[in-house]
């Protein structure tokens, strides 16, 4: 069966990103999939994900929206076009730009669920809405413009 | 001699920051200090910080300058008050928000010089614009919008 998850199908030579790559054994290596016409990652920070003791910092946060945006816009193109992630030809997106606003502090000590919901597709551009949220309060709210990524940089012509 | 180094100043128990905290021995620890009316940081990536192979992944630029905003907020209400920055009451400044724009990829065997310049100071809030450039490239720009942190947090009544 095909795996939900979105970054099992990223191409190999792009699967080593830092915040979602399969391949980056020291990343966070985040899964993110559908839920209904949401794109769910669920995340527990590491003890050195802080900012002031208790809490996660905002760097974090910032990656994780980041990093679902991008796979959530790539397997929104796929859907789109009603085919598979594992499909030909892939799909990967870049962050054009990032916003994230911090509403709350994020306790370290939980399970971040991110939510992401595609407001835009236009082209090769997808634009993500998405929240963090702990068990039921959302922290933080983002928006990730995502552009899909050149070809060239999937090691084909 | 004082050190130039605005995170040196960060009383003890808000050091522990993944991006900025002196004390957070598997963080960033950026160190940034003022050049003239700008503040900078220069960092050089680990090599698990990629995105694709050669370029750096979005969140670690979102969260040198959302560190690099937050500590020059700092720096520039000590400045703006005409006191050392180890002088009391000690201020620190959480994200309200941070947008980045990222313009061109990244290299990441590479220093990245971020230069932040004080947008706006008013009251408990600062708005600190940022870039990232290597060797002279601007490859992002950012915004923080950063409040200064209640009392509480900083471990006194």
């Amino acid at each position: 069966m095909t795996s939900p998850i979105f970054q099992d199908h990223y191409p190999e030579n792009v699967s080593h990103c830092y915040g979602c790559g399969r391949l980056n054994h020291l990343g966070l290596q985040i899964h993110t999939e559908w839920e209904g016409e949401e794109s769910v990652t669920r995340f527990r920070p590491r003890s050195e994900h802080t900012a002031i003791p208790g809490f996660v910092y905002g760097g974090l946060l910032a990656s994780l929206i980041d990093c679902h945006g991008t796979g959530t816009a790539a397997a929104a193109m796929y859907r789109e076009e009603g085919r598979s992630m594992d499909s030909l030809p892939a799909y990967r997106f870049v962050t054009a730009s990032l916003k994230v606003d911090y509403l709350a502090p994020t306790p370290l000590d939980a399970v971040l669920e991110i939510r992401g919901r595609v407001k835009e597709i236009k082209g090769r551009r997808v634009v993500i809405e998405a929240s963090v949220s702990v068990l039921g309060q959302v922290t933080a709210r983002g928006e990730v413009v995502a552009v899909q990524m050149p070809e060239s940089f999937l090691g084909r012509p």
